[in-house]
């Protein structure tokens, strides 16, 4: 097959994922996603997709000029040894996704406010059982960590069941915008632990920086409220997870949903898997299509070569 | 103890539940609900409080004005023979507990979207799967069956979730109002079916009228999308069990959450309890608080002897 277009070479750098195979052309595509060892000329190598890279990753492409995530999240490249200052580092931006994550956070706290489980495990036994009666939403406190693509629109959905809503973002100068109808936005260094404080159940999705590692820690659950459920879907190294063991035990906590492990898939011996307030899900509450984040890596690069800000771009200082 | 302001007596009709008990009062109540052998003099009772009264249960009271339902259904009362021309007819009209519905009508969507049930069993064998990818929800059509005061909130919880939302109504004359972003509203006789054949999931929130009773048959299964889902949340008269039953094991549809029966509760072998893709749950869609009742019973009350309209008017013609 010929094509006048030539194609655009992309290398695929991920140590847990093949990403060449996950992202393999479609017929008409002008891009090819290739492995390290598939790449016909390095020095021509201009954009890279990347996930979990190896240290030495970015070391043989001396022209490079941005490298993707395949994903929201840019932790894993950001913290590459061998990613050099002047790269651009351009994230994955879907709507689509954004929207599966506000559903996912949706699903979790009606989980812990409705005891959803309780449901499951009567019709097991077949026992209808109406005595639990849940607190009107009005007059529960669900807390977001985030106000980013994600966490916006999780924060909106939440609204939307009739939650009161308060959210955890980081820069006090831009809260001036519309804030909507049922959300309050707390700002700064210290928000974190304002919402957390406040929450009858909390979700976390947070990215994961220098700042926000490992802060879902034994103090961070002391100051949550007695009885608050956690829903944390933002990175496994963000909480310390012993620690959550601790606060579930002592019954501070009354549950947890965890969608991320600091290491993934976790060890099959452990101990959330079969923990009975914990309900665990495979890194899946949101997706987005191989086909989308293709489209987002060459709309990025279109930009970044006609000199314009790629829609997708990553604050390397901020670390988001 | 003494009080100068008199205690109104309302007279409790339910076969199902001890509303007397239900609804005893607080301290400085002004309000008294009596069993029916407690009345004091029939003469004299204006307001009833029932549910599921039985046939004769309105005749001994000669001058009642109002009979109020417990909850947002009066099916049962507008279907007791004693009932009189003249009693007027009031619901309860609960914001929280629209919101605790369309809380729940959130969770059942994402429950089928994203088959939160085979994560719970991978949990249970500690097992990491992620190969199942959900469709985008701005792809996936969520109908729902009603826009009153349950309905409307249920299409907009849903809508923030990213889904294409259609929902089915009654009267075709006010349609002209302000419909939320993301949802599409259908009006009128047919409404019903031309928002199940679009639907991949459908939500049934509609009250119990002799035109909505046993809708939920073969027919409307068959008109359904291949793959859709139902969340049965509206009245267990509305659907033929056992058509249900078919429309599932021959694949025709995809699961099914049902919180409403013929019976309730279900007898111990009804076949939904242990039906691999049927969810149960109790009648516990939502809820509403005694407190809140009785305070919207006053205020009806008030608003009837004022010549006001009460706020939770039943049209009894139309059955709703
Ligand atoms: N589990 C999953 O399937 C999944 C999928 C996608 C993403 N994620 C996780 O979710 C994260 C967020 O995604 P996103 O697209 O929403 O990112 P984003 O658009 O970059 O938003 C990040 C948000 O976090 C806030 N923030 C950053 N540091 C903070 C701090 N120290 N204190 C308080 N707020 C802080 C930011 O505040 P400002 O708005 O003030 O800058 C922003 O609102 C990703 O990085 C990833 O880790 C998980
Ligand atoms: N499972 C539970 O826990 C639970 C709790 C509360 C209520 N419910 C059920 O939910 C029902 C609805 O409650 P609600 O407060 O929303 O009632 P509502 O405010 O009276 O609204 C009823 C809605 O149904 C529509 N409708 C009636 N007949 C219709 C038909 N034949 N075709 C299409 N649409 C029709 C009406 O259309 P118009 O707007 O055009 O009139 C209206 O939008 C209750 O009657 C009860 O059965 C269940």
């Amino acid at each position: 097959m010929t094509s006048s277009v030539p194609t655009i070479e992309i290398v695929a750098l991920s140590q847990t994922f093949d990403l060449a195979q996950l992202f393999a052309p479609g017929e008409d595509q002008a891009v090819r996603v290739v492995r390290p060892e598939e790449v016909s000329n390095p020095e021509r190598i201009e954009i890279a997709l990347a996930w979990r890279p190896e240290g030495k990753a970015f070391d043989a492409y001396p022209n490079l000029k941005m490298v993707s995530s395949i994903a929201a999240g840019v932790d894993s490249i950001l913290a590459c040894p061998s990613l050099r200052q002047d790269t651009v580092v351009t994230r994955v931006r879907d709507h689509s996704q954004a929207d599966l994550m506000a559903g996912f956070a949706a699903f979790q706290v009606i989980w812990h406010h409705r005891r959803m489980g309780d449901y499951i495990a009567n019709q097991a036994r077949h026992v209808w059982d109406r005595s639990f009666r849940p607190q009107a939403p009005g007059s529960v406190t669900v807390g977001v960590l985030g106000y980013g693509l994600m966490g916006r629109k999780c924060a909106m959905a939440i609204a939307a069941m009739g939650f009161r809503v308060v959210v955890a973002r980081n820069s006090v100068s831009v809260v001036s915008e519309v804030v909507p109808d049922g959300v309050e936005v707390f700002a700064g260094p210290d928000a974190i632990h304002t919402v957390a404080a406040q929450a009858d159940i909390l979700v976390n999705i947070l990215p994961l920086t220098d700042t926000t590692r490992d802060i879902l820690d034994h103090d961070f659950f002391a100051r949550m409220r007695k009885g608050a459920a956690l829903v944390q879907m933002g990175r496994g190294e963000h909480m310390i997870e012993d620690d959550l063991l601790s606060a579930l035990d002592s019954g501070h906590l009354s549950g947890a949903s965890v969608d991320v492990f600091r290491q993934e898939p976790p060890e099959v011996d452990h101990p959330f898997w079969s923990h009975p307030k914990i309900m665990v899900t495979p890194h899946k509450a949101s997706d987005t299509s191989p086909a989308e984040v293709l489209r987002q890596v060459l709309e990025n690069f279109a930009a970044l070569r006609e000199g314009r800000l790629p829609p997708g771009l990553v604050n390397r200082e901020a670390g988001y």
